[in-house]
């Protein structure tokens, strides 16, 4: 079924994994297989922020079943995506390719704003359609994204670190729900929402809406409790407040509603919940189904229809940087072209050469002088929509390596054709002007390096580059994969 | 004389170490000693970039004497810069603390586009008033700076690292001058210029101008030849290229004109003003004495004036980073306020303490997560006119640690002091509105450590301050300084 092809979603938060398996038909998601696993992720880490071996058996665990779903899905039908464990845990690069590799698909680390985006995405397509600005509340295990935005547009995003998770640890780890430990954890969570109370405050919003599971986990114990009349409102929390605290301890909580999978972080997502609503002047929080992982299904759909939204984040980070575009696009269309004669069966990496290519020169922004370094700083740091960790960090890796010393951009053969490919576009247009035209090129693999065959009439008329040409072999030599300059 | 004030300028270039000490009467300079020593630093840089111990000797004792001119000038009446020598060598921290002991005076270490700023403030003064836009080549010791500018405005500013010595050093090491080694020299630097051609190309001015030693002696010699008719023209040094040729050896070379201090360095600056020429199409050049040491001078008059380049810096790097000014504004005030109780004689670091607080949020324009990181890298990289290095990297230190973990912002007590007056200011700040209104606040010495006395009436009501003050204070307690809040 060509026409009606699966895709598949796949959400790492610190408190549950979540795969989702959907069939495209005419453009809309049909659900075909969901699968949860509460694997609690940001609870395994220790206290030097490293991830223990049990959490790490554990989650493999959990991959591998998933594994055995997604088995024989196409590389770019799925799109695994993993939020603020991964981001934090110290040891999360030695954990990654185990993780990959029981999967079986390559997992994104998103940033807490690429994460708000997506939530927002997969929220906006399961509420109502509406003209209203919404504030969308996501509380995940180790991170709270926090979006305002109207349709199907996110208009400002933040990540803040606080979680149902580690809030759980930090201030009801022996499960103790008094006045003065519940207090602590919500001035805590203001404390923590505090910066961002005028940009999220209730002047910029008609409506509040609460997306995962501690929002729905709260939910359900206010209604099946006659504290709520649909959604989340201030008085149910405060008789919420009163029932924990006359229990005393999170295992005698008897409350109608409550799921076990859910008790152990229950006091953590109440005190942040009533953080928000106190922070950001909310009154009554609906509750939507839609959420991260629903958004990287979207996502995903509109990539395979070719709306990548990278394009975009690109064209306005150069924008917002000034880079020259005109240096920009001779850069990119010759570093593609040469990238192609060495590895055409790369169209990742092709992409990401594209990216960086238009990018190369962002760092001028910050200073002239090694303003390489200040572009690698940029695309490894900046807020680039669309784009994962593991990404931004190849962009940054090429962007460091453009010019000046060679620095190994990876460990694949094809990422060093990729920095040839790119080191030889800036060389080549170093006059920074559409002449002289570039003579044809031909770039091939050459024993352990490369050749680069070049019009020796051409050369002649041009000793500046001809020198900057030999002096780029003898540091690709040095590197140990020489670069043959071969003038026919 | 009071009014008429003697100020001193002091350079410390990679080729020479250049003292100008000026009487100012009715705001104009009138020269009373100039002092010169052809230290060569440059030179003295080893393999591995590290200044040799001969080297850093040399240069203390030539510090030594322009001590003893200096001795019993006010601080504020010096200004002592150093470029590029000092920028690259891997030792410059251990050596710069024993070169401003030697000299009695505190000396910057500037950047390459404020040293082009400071050399395009020195030429300007000293050329006739033009409407005319005019290119400044400056070739240094160690780099080449190039300004387009127009009366007293640099519009257009670079530095490129290749000087008249290390160029020598590299291309003409053994003093031969041959045609191979000449043109690769002079192709190398052609290499190193190209980025800039078009930027400085000769459809953006309509003279050119050059500075400092190379240009003179280069000059000098075409004059005493009969190569030149006032100014350094192509066909001049296309004539000085074939006689440099015959001579065939740098201590062959008999031209009239040539100083024996010069001959060493007159290979590589030969190459360098050659490849100039032709990268930017300047036919003729005329030669000025304001440079470097002129800026500095007439830089240092402003600011005694109160005209403070810095202070349009900060404003116009605020407006490009789009900082939150109002936020900005309240946490410089009371960051101010703070900081005074403490330190109230510390004019310079009251500078840089209300100069990081007006930015101590650029680093927002890159991300949320980490934007203390963001705003200390752009603090250390960034472009910023009037500022030197040093200073920069005070601004960094502080806007790294204005909240989380404590980092040591130096070793000085009044370091500590000024960042718990920012780290304060922005904490009381962090709602980002002008309410509630701040009580009065008194900061104190208390033993190691500090102590804050704040109103109990208004801490009872903002619960969420009362939190993080609370935080805060066992931050300090960790540091070793305890914050001890007192109520009252």
């Amino acid at each position: 079924m060509p026409d009606h092809p699966l895709i598949a979603a796949v959400d790492l938060g610190s408190n549950s994994f979540r795969l989702q398996v959907i069939r495209v038909v005419n453009g809309n998601p049909r659900p075909v297989t969901t699968l949860k696993e509460t694997v609690r992720l940001g609870a395994g880490l220790d206290g030097q922020g490293v991830l223990t071996a049990s959490a790490q058996d554990e989650a493999l665990a959990a991959l591998r079943r998933f594994a055995s779903t997604l088995a024989g899905l196409p590389p770019d039908a799925v799109r695994a995506v993993a939020t603020n464990t991964f981001r934090v845990a110290r040891n999360a690069p030695d954990f990654l390719p185990r993780a990959e590799a029981a999967l079986g698909f390559p997992i994104e680390v998103i940033g807490g704003r690429e994460e708000a985006r997506l939530i927002y995405l997969g929220a906006a397509h399961s509420l109502p359609s509406s003209r209203e600005r919404r504030l969308v509340v996501d509380i995940g295990g180790g991170s709270t994204e926090l979006i305002v935005g109207r349709q199907f547009t996110p208009l400002c995003t933040e990540s803040v670190p606080l979680g149902s998770v580690s809030w759980s640890l930090r201030y009801f780890d022996d499960g103790s729900l008094t006045e003065a430990c519940l207090r602590e954890a919500e001035l805590a969570a203001r404390a923590a929402f505090q910066p961002f109370e005028v940009a999220f405050g209730a002047r910029h919003w008609q409506a509040a809406v609460g997306t995962s599971g501690t929002a729905r986990a709260l939910l359900d114990v206010l209604e099946a409790n006659g504290y709520s009349q649909g959604g989340i409102c201030r008085e149910g929390l405060a008789r919420l407040r009163e029932a924990l605290l006359s229990a005393g301890h999170i295992d005698n909580v008897k409350l109608a509603g409550i799921r076990e999978d859910r008790r152990p972080v229950m006091g953590g997502g109440f005190a942040i919940m009533a953080a928000a609503f106190a922070a950001f002047g909310i009154e009554r929080m609906e509750i939507t189904f839609g959420a991260l992982r629903d958004g990287v299904m979207y996502d995903l759909m509109a990539r395979r229809r070719a709306v990548d939204i990278r394009d975009r984040t690109v064209a306005s980070f150069a924008r917002r940087h000034r880079v020259d575009g005109e240096q920009a696009e001779r850069v990119a269309l010759w570093a593609g072209r040469l990238f192609e004669q060495l590895a055409p069966d790369e169209p990742g990496l092709r992409r990401s050469l594209s990216d960086v290519a238009l990018l190369h020169e962002v760092g001028l922004s910050i200073a002239q002088a090694d303003f390489h370094k200040h572009s690698a700083y940029l695309l490894r740091h900046a807020d680039l929509p669309g784009f994962s960790q593991p990404e931004q960090e190849r962009l940054a890796m090429l962007a460091l390596a453009q010019r000046g010393q060679l620095v190994a951009p990876g460990e694949h053969d094809a990422q060093w054709a990729a920095l040839l490919a790119l080191r030889l576009a800036v060389l080549l247009h170093r006059a920074r002007s559409a002449s002289p035209r570039l003579p044809r090129l031909v770039l091939s693999r050459q024993g352990m390096g490369y050749c680069l065959t070049i019009s020796n009439r051409w050369l002649a008329a041009q000793p500046v580059i001809q020198f900057a040409l030999n002096e780029e072999a003898s540091a690709w030599q040095k590197a140990g994969r020489p670069l043959h300059i071969h003038p026919v």
